[in-house]
């Protein structure tokens, strides 16, 4: 079943999953904040990725580069000349429009061609299509337009005491590039031989024109990048096995399959340095959003890297006594798209008996904020309790919830996602018993406390 | 025993600590960027920070608001009109300092004053003591200064398509206020009652005229945030409390004793809203230098807040009845530098038998980047060991590592701090067993691969 992005949203910010950033002073565009159990989640996804990406590869190792860089790198990326958005103002709403977005928005909802891209289009191409095809700006109802004008969408500060053009440094817009600028730095102090891969997670910002679907597309968010580097010749191979390892990540954290798909980029769509490249998708309730590139960037970036730093970056492959640059795949993942679409994918309404319903957050337990609450039947019982919260939490985040009826406490831990709720009664004084409620059956299992622990490590496996 | 910082920063640099950030492009003033074993130490920190700070605490939840925040935040904050440095400049060698740090160095190096603290005094009293005093600058050698003017520390950006004030944001210079916003967002959805807190751990940005001495100050930095909400007369025991509880983990964590103090800032040193403040400072090789500061903050904040968006943070208490502002402490801790401090004490040259030596890195087995490592003893037992490795890495990040001799490995293992070699062996094959090599001791057991889980488990433990 798929809700609306109203209810998402209104239940993230009653339960203490995302709130609007800066509310209390009327916000500031389209930023969020994630509440405690948001946070939770997040964590949960971030965790998820390194554990398989880096901790369990026997390829992949991590790094954590700084998000202000040196501007050359963006010279030497063609960050600082190509990283533009293509912008229209309407003359009488003035209101700003991406024009590739306009365009495709007017495909696909007014001629119905889904898979309409105009990404490839330049300016003038853009500009007469929305001649041709009469667009309008939906407030105004007008096609009095602009010209396309170029937009660079880094967010530009000054470091030091003065604001002048050599002060001028760069949010970073990707951290890919803090990979690859550490390219050697890493492959010589950890002996690494090809193929090897590096990884990273860290806030990267856009200045976007029109941000907007809640945290779907943000000025500042976070990316979970790996940059792979394999020898020449093997890198479509190399990009079928993390695009297949990505997928497979994605379904054993319980993503619904029938939620996503994957998309090839064809000839026009692909950039102009990747020989091929593959979008995991997403079915939000706003419409399919792309969540991961796969993408095969040749060697694009190290050796833009070479040119303009003078190091040199190519391989001395010990096996067939070649020299070459490594190519690259690059899988490329948003951290809150994906938390974003585990919230989305976890949503279900229930109808229970009677006319009883229920909301339940069926988050896989490894992402779930919380993987267990101790609810004691009664006050009487919570300092009690309170030992096996103590005892739990030393390896899980657990939630202790003593208020309001067990039923109401129940339908409140379903909507959080906890996969299990555990009552500590008056019994379990005597037999050190608890009573587990697993959240998506409701079924009701009697268990030694000294078991929880081993019952939730074997849980929340992926 | 105290190394001097350059074998810190060497070793940093050649087995994957840390490196300098853009160092292809000659670096960027004083950035840093987490190679893979530092960020691993740097991920085991800041876990268990999260683990007793906001996991196994009873009254704490954790919080990721923004770092790009509505900019009045910062005016009711009082960062935009005073967080300001007070700077000057020589006018022979042109070299600009903070006026205070010029005062501190010189009643620290010449005086021999130690405790010598410049924070307190105006600009005047600043110009007239360096006048007085007839401080001079070390490049020029002259005291011909300019006067003392106010640097703000922010960092400015621009926020949609055109550069006007009206789209002027500033990067965070610290997380709390992003707590402090959402105060009641968390009160409310999370339904927390007095004494409760909210951590966060998240980048901050201080455009500082001299950043320096490796990681301990840089213009991007990481903090660990908690602000602790209480009742008004309840605050200074609970100061005393997180003081404790902040001096405990390090303890717990391995940090030397000898190494810390605790110091109680006097009056003049006093922030105007505090009412006690206490640092925890660390002896780096280049001396003293604070960690975590732990103020009483009273209900500034949440008063500020309240006046410049009219919204109502009073509390009303359900024991007795009253309504009123929360008081607030604030343990902060910078990420960076309490790894570096990890870092330095962790540092050890050993003199073995014979003319033998090691380096050896003693991090707490929680914080060390590598649990443990795998060693094959010869490249024909590769494939067996490897599912060893598979079989760990699942629940430890785990190296494996089969080149070289396994003396060399060994001192390898040790200078990245790996508190246990794994060494499988011929007999492995046969008996299912390995030995392990403790880091600290070089003692070797023997021991069944199925309880070597279990075992590191235990060792984690803090």
């Amino acid at each position: 079943m798929m809700t609306n992005m109203e209810t998402i949203v209104a239940l993230a910010k009653h339960r203490g999953f995302v709130f609007p950033g800066s509310e209390i002073y009327g916000g500031l565009a389209n930023t969020w904040d994630y509440g405690p159990l948001g946070i939770e989640l997040k964590n949960n996804v971030k965790k998820a990725w390194w554990q398989k990406f880096i901790q369990q590869s026997p390829y992949n190792v991590g790094l954590d580069a700084a998000i202000l860089m040196n501007p050359k790198t963006w010279e030497a990326s063609g960050h600082l000349s190509n990283f533009n958005d293509p912008m229209i103002d309407n003359k009488d709403s003035k209101i700003r429009y991406r024009a590739d977005k306009l365009i495709e928005d007017y495909m696909h909802d007014v001629e119905g061609d889904e898979h309409f891209i105009a990404d490839g289009m330049s300016f003038d191409e853009m500009k007469q299509f929305i001649d041709d095809k009469g667009i309008v700006c939906a407030e105004s109802g007008t096609a009095n337009w602009t010209d396309i004008r170029q937009f660079n969408l880094m967010f530009k500060t000054f470091q030091g005491v003065t604001e002048n053009s050599t002060n001028e440094i760069f949010l970073r817009p990707e951290t890919a590039q803090g990979i690859f600028v550490n390219y050697k730095n890493v492959q010589r102090s950890m002996r690494k031989k090809l193929p090897f891969g590096i990884g990273q997670i860290g806030k990267s910002f856009r200045n976007e024109i029109t941000p907007g679907n809640f945290t779907f597309r943000t000025r500042e968010f976070e990316q979970m990048e790996l940059e792979f580097f394999c020898k020449p010749g093997t890198e479509i191979e190399w990009q079928n096995y993390w695009k297949d390892f990505a997928a497979n990540w994605l379904k054993t954290l319980g993503i619904k399959e029938e939620n996503t798909k994957l998309r090839d980029h064809d000839e026009d769509e692909l950039s102009h340095y990747s020989n091929a490249t593959t979008d995991i998708e997403y079915k939000f309730p706003f419409g399919w959003g792309e969540l991961w590139g796969i993408a095969s960037r040749t060697d694009f970036d190290l050796r833009k890297h070479m040119e303009h730093s003078g190091d040199d970056f190519t391989y001395h492959d010990p096996e067939t006594n070649e020299k070459y640059l490594p190519y690259v795949i690059e899988p490329s993942l948003g951290a809150d798209r994906v938390t974003l679409a585990f919230l989305c994918d976890a949503y279900t309404e229930e109808q229970l008996e009677g006319d009883d319903t229920r909301t339940v957050m069926r988050f896989h337990p490894a992402l779930a904020p919380y993987k267990a609450a101790i609810l004691p039947l009664s006050k009487k019982l919570s300092q009690d309790a309170l030992k096996v919260f103590e005892e739990l939490s030393a390896d899980f985040n657990i939630d202790f919830d003593e208020s309001q009826s067990i039923g109401k406490r129940y339908r409140r831990q379903d909507e959080i996602g906890t996969p299990f709720c555990i009552t500590f009664d008056f019994d379990s004084l005597e037999d050190n018993q608890v009573t587990v409620r697993d959240r998506d059956t409701m079924e009701q299992i009697r268990m030694p406390i000294s078991e929880v622990k081993n019952f939730l490590n074997e849980k929340i496996k992926f």
